[in-house]
Order: C-alpha cells, then structure tokens, then sequence
C-alpha cells in the first residue's frame, strides 16, 4: 500500500487557492494508521526519546502513538487559554499577523530528548515555536518529524539547526 | 501505579468556580500513557470494532492509540469548518448557546462497528452529537468510552440508549 495514494488534495481549503492534503482517508484505513506509524518510527534510526511533544490538534493523533512505540511520554502543545496549569508560550509571524502557542512548565524536565511531531510542515513557523518552547524547558530536540512536507514553502530552511524528517514530500 | 492520582484539578479552570481534570501529568509518564490505553480497551471487553471516533481535541490523543490496537481505523469529529471535505453536522445545546461538529461524509461505511472516544463525559452533549453523526452514515455505536467521567453532571443518563463506559468516574 502506497501511503501518498491515501492523502488527496481538497482544492480551495482553508482559503482560495490552497490545495490541501487531507490525511483522513489514510487515518480510516487500519492498515495505513500502522504503516504510517512504523514509518514515521523509523526516522528516527533508533534514537532514545523521553518525550513527544505534538501541536494542536492534528499533532495529537500521531504524537501518542508514537509516543507508546518509544516507551515515552507524550506532551500537548496547544493555542492560548487551552493549558489548565502554568504555562510559557511563544508568539511567531504568520503570513498576516501573528500566532501564539503555550506548553506547560512542568512538561519538560532539564535534559529530557525530545521528538518534535507534527502532521505537515508548511512555513515552518509552528514547529519553530515548539522548538523554542522545549528548549526554555531545557529540553533537547533531537528530531522534527512530519507526516508530510510541502517543501514549496521552505519549512525545512526555517527550523535548520535542528533534524528534520518527514516521511511524504510534495 | 494508580492513574488517579496523575490527574490533577485545576481550580477555576476554564471559568470561575470549575474545577477541571488536568490529564496532562499522566500522558507525559510513559507508564501511565501505556496503562491508560490497555485499561480502555479492557471495557471493550473484546468487543469489535471497524472504527474509533474521537472528538476533537483531546479525543485525539487516545482515539488513535485504541484504533491501533483494535486493528481499528481512527476518524475525527471536529468543529465547524475544520474538516476539509464534504461534512455532516450536528448542532447541540450548551448551558448558554450551542455549539456544531461535524464529520466527514465518507468516514462511516454503512454497518461500520464503532466506538466512541473522548478525554471526559461531562453533560453528555458532546457525545451524544457524535453517536447522531454517525448513526446518520450508518454506523452502529458498539461504545461510548471516556478516560473520566464527571457523574455529578449526569451525562450518562443523556446518553443512557448506548453502552457507555469510563475508566475513572469522580
């Protein structure tokens, strides 16, 4: 089963002019959901990790299951006035304004390794923000890892001082 | 290791005189995540399932990791112009106002065995919407499941035509 035949394109969503890759298809299909899940797994090359932290709301759905292939915890970053307890956050640029985004302070301990996971990486602005967010943490980021990449937007140029991986490139 | 005692309240969280379930703790602890997902699939207890619908956001985090282990395929229900192909949607009363989620039209196939995932059951109004959108694609609720369940707002009994099941009830 080819994975990239599960993801389609939805013309003209959110906005005019932007195609969307839609992962649900993928995400019904049982066998999709493991495959995708080994194979995100796997670039990884078999680094140790303490922590997954996925973005709201789509970085939850794999974040967790990647999270309990590696025998590590799982941790929401979310949009403002989401988090219950105390909270740091980092506010980045994006195309017309700006966007925030919190993660709790008691997330992340000193020193934890930590796998970035997010469904796609577009502008790479979010994923940066995250990686900022671990690292006032004092966490470690050892990987970026996407589902999907749309490298038109030059994501992967933004957040490179860290590894990026995804697993489908358009 | 008692799950209980990694979810903590939040007091006056999201509003004033609200006590929340923070269940943050007790994701990042890799033990815990593990122990939660296997102790949710025991209230199955065997049960088939062709899907596990999970509400967003946080019905996200162990929706999946349930349609993994039950060979199961994973489908969103979100809010109101999330989903990017063609919806249905159901609309419900909140305590003041109402509030719509929808799914995605071809997420249920007809006779599809389904359960019904969420972090909390509180009122009841969100799940209820939930078994109503798939019901309307034909699916059959084999189970409304939830990690809580606040019994002092009797969501239950709103939902008391399904087989309901939740792991810690306060």
């Amino acid at each position: 089963m080819e994975l990239r035949s599960l993801i389609r394109d939805i013309h003209n969503f959110p906005k005019e002019g932007v195609v969307f890759k839609d992962i649900t298809m993928l995400l019904q299909n049982p066998d999709a959901l493991k495959k995708t899940t080994v194979a995100l797994l796997n670039l990884l090359e078999g680094k140790d990790i303490d922590k997954v932290v996925g973005m709201e709301s789509r970085g939850f759905i794999f974040g967790p299951l990647l999270a309990d292939k590696l025998n590590a915890g799982f941790v929401p970053i979310r949009k403002p006035g989401k988090l219950p307890s105390e909270t740091i956050s980092e506010t980045y640029e994006l195309e017309y304004g700006t966007d925030t985004l919190e993660i709790h302070l008691d997330a992340i301990q000193k020193g934890d390794r930590v796998l970035i996971h997010d469904d796609v990486l577009a502008t790479g602005g979010t994923a940066m923000a995250a990686c900022k967010l671990v690292e006032k943490l004092g966490g470690v980021i050892v990987q970026c890892n996407f589902l999907i990449e749309l490298n038109f937007l030059n994501g992967k140029e933004k957040i490179n001082e860290y590894s990026v991986q995804s697993l489908i490139t358009y």
